[in-house]
């Protein structure tokens, strides 16, 4: 498998995955509580950005918040510490070999992992495992070919497929949010319910425009402008006109349009 | 302006709307409610399929209901009656030239009306003028754009292109529901609020599979058929292969997504 990942690891990644999750954050979490005493795991923390607003909104239950990478690790404890949290313990673990015994935890917890692998089947598999029967697993991914926006733009639609298409040359798939429902089918959990977030921005919303459309997607797609421009995929002019575009859309008469799926399922007692 | 109406007036056509009212009917008209006594104009009424609905959610209102088509409207009228409604009145009548005096109406409604218009602007501006200040105006336009699917199939999503392409013809508009707020914002309306209904089909909702993803959308699409493949848009082949991608879509591991969009403002009392 691919390990690398597409967004890289620096600081201004960073920033984005935490404007990120501000802004949908009330959209992602608003639903997600575990009762006391529940053992979670959350199975690719990245740098604690959905930990936080975890830990929080449970305080009676424990979170094991595991990651491949120690860089991320350690932003992530930084986070979780300074908002004076307590109920997470974090550990360096690959999600195809983890270390716990069957049936461990109560619930599984999982945000933008599934769309960097290059066997989602698999991870979520592995997590089923160490899933009590009868708990649940709570999946959230983007799907970036939700995208659309006013003004349209040729140029940006493709500038967006850039990076779906650099996910994919790394092993993951940037439209994965429409297939929770069966990927969780396949993977042998019972109940799959899905709940498409639709975050839709008009500039009735100067917070969202400026969190989501700029800071957030244009930043992102942004992002991935030096490998898009040296893979051949766009010419640098028509990736930054591209870019401006996606900014046009974050006018005054614009508007931008971008889903994120929610998928909550059981490992079935019978299995 | 060109009136040509690119879905047609025959048979398949009004079950395909009537199937899409039925199956989008809760998304829409849940929060369409107006107080006793009201007085609201519902411009473009078609053959009725919002109609029933409108009539029978709001006793206690008076509906006027106008269509250009002489045909639409005595069908829309055999379908109030055999409801057993009697708060709506029929008149054909042009939205540009409404006879209406000014400030006649407490409401107006519309539904996929203005993504058939080459002058949405206007038709706006018209309804306005015959609002009263303070009334509102609901609009519910869908957006082709906003179409994707499980399992992705680039010959579906072209086969969808040539029906906005031969609207566009036609002088419409099939992605217009991510423009309500810029167009009603224009139009001087004023509170424009715009509520994405995001249509989310997997398996676990086989009547919505049945009557959106195949009855509705892919009949939609292949409605076009013959007009887009003598328009030489697509091979016949390549049309009926899309044609079957969006039915694969409706299989058991299929997932399909649709967003149409309410919008509710407010004739602003100043203006």
């Amino acid at each position: 498998m691919n390990r690398r990942y597409v967004h890289g690891y620096d600081e201004r990644e960073s920033i984005r995955l935490q404007d990120q999750a501000s802004s949908v954050l009330e959209l992602l979490h608003s639903d997600t509580r575990y009762p006391a005493g529940s053992s979670v795991l959350e199975a690719g923390c990245g740098t604690g950005a959905q930990t936080v607003t975890l830990a929080r909104n449970n305080p009676d239950a424990r979170f094991t918040s595991v990651d491949l990478s120690k860089i991320s690790l350690e932003e992530a404890k930084k986070r979780v510490a300074a908002a004076g949290l307590s109920n997470v313990q974090f550990r360096q673990e690959d999600i195809f070999a983890l270390p716990f015994a069957p049936a461990s935890f109560d619930h599984v917890f999982i945000c933008f992992l599934l769309e960097h692998l290059a066997r989602p089947l698999d991870a979520l598999r592995a997590l089923q495992k160490v899933l009590k029967p009868g708990g649940t697993i709570t999946v959230f991914e983007g799907d970036h070919g939700s995208t659309y926006f006013h003004p349209d733009n040729e140029l940006a639609h493709r500038a967006v497929r850039c990076l779906v298409e650099l996910q994919k040359l790394a092993g993951g798939n940037a439209n994965i949010g429409r297939e929770l429902y069966p990927l969780l089918r396949e993977a042998g959990y019972g109940e799959v319910h899905v709940s498409p977030r639709m975050v839709y921005v008009d500039a009735s919303k100067p917070k969202l425009v400026d969190s989501f459309t700029r800071k957030t997607f244009a930043a992102m797609i942004d992002g991935v402008r030096e490998p898009a421009v040296q893979a051949g995929m766009m010419s640098a002019q028509d990736f930054d006109a591209g870019i401006r575009a996606l900014h046009r859309a974050a006018e005054d008469d614009g508007v931008f349009c971008y889903t994120f799926f929610k998928a909550v399922a059981l490992r079935e007692t019978k299995s």
